[in-house]
């Protein structure tokens, strides 16, 4: 049976993936910083080491975290744009860099950008940033990555379940379910591409 | 007379740029790590801050410098990556959070980002994944500059000057002269657009 890491399994997007893995057979497991079958550290690369060390045999990873900072261009700080690039960038890189020597031939990766690298909002040119890093990423990686293992990336729009939380900030944006998000991870979990983003946006 | 500083100034790129704003009869200057009217190191953000507050007065800004990283996805290190991200991502957009503050109004930033974002190579994830945050970031922080500041970049493929030394990873690619690639910036910086990136492909 093929073995699927969740990291941020227990988060809104995170959750619908495991079920729907699950549906198709798949042995989930997850893991986050606070909640998950392990818990670590996503922005310090020991941690994903260690993660990986414990977790032996796996075949596939799929993130759904990543937490990135708000704020209007004026008001953005160096610091605060480098907790973006730390919380949601160099974790998911990182994650495939580390994991790459860890997952079984023919396993893959799925990362997680988001709309406003395309459709840019007020207070998120720092997501937007971050963003456009791993959809580019991705899109080079996936080819020199060994045995057969893939690698894309979903990027969602803003979901149904949060759009009420940020409706101030997605005006005239089209939410959709967190169920049609996930529904993208598991095709590219189970699907034969590499190198594409799969863009749910309504 | 419009006043540009042109980070990187005495690169080939920016030798190119220098040449073509004085044409134009903006007052140059220049402004490096080693070399420059200005010495500054970019990935700190007080030297950033220190180069503008001595600077004073000024018009417009483009930046042809930055270094990234090149490897094999499988010998890449998060150390190495993040090589990448202080070099070349990190400084570009700290010069426009910090600069956007010292400007005056109508002023412009260009930064410079790379053809790896949209054609990959091996060795060159890292490279990519950074030109895609510079993209993502001007198409996004571009509509929330203050005072009619404008942002752009500018993505060159390898230049005709350096494809020899480079020959071995850009096969097939066109290389362009780096006169070619210092037209786009002159059209960022004395053109109208803002969120936009110059392809100049070849």
């Amino acid at each position: 049976m093929a073995k699927a890491l969740v990291i941020g399994g227990h988060g809104t997007i995170g959750q619908a993936v495991v079920a729907k893995l699950r549906e198709q057979g798949i042995n989930v497991i997850t893991a986050g910083r606070t909640s998950g079958d392990y818990k670590f550290d996503m922005t310090d690369p020991a941690s994903i080491a260690t993660l990986f060390a414990e977790i032996g045999e796996l075949d596939h990873v799929v993130v759904a975290a990543g937490a990135t900072h708000y704020a209007a261009l004026p008001e953005l700080k160096p610091e605060d744009n480098l907790t973006s690039v730390n919380g949601k960038l160099l974790g998911q890189v990182n994650t495939v860099l580390i994991g790459q020597h860890r997952l079984n031939a023919k396993g893959s990766f799925t990362l997680v950008s988001g709309i406003l690298k395309d459709y840019p909002i007020a207070r998120g040119a720092s997501s937007s940033m971050v963003n456009g890093a791993i959809d580019a990423f991705v899109h080079a990686a996936a080819f020199e990555l060994p045995r057969g293992i893939r690698l894309n990336s979903v990027s969602p729009t803003v979901l149904t379940e949060s759009a009420e939380k940020y409706a101030d900030y997605f005006k005239g944006f089209d939410p959709v379910p967190a169920d049609k998000v996930a529904n993208a991870f598991v095709r590219s979990v189970l699907g034969i591409e590499t190198g594409r983003t799969y863009y749910v946006y309504g």
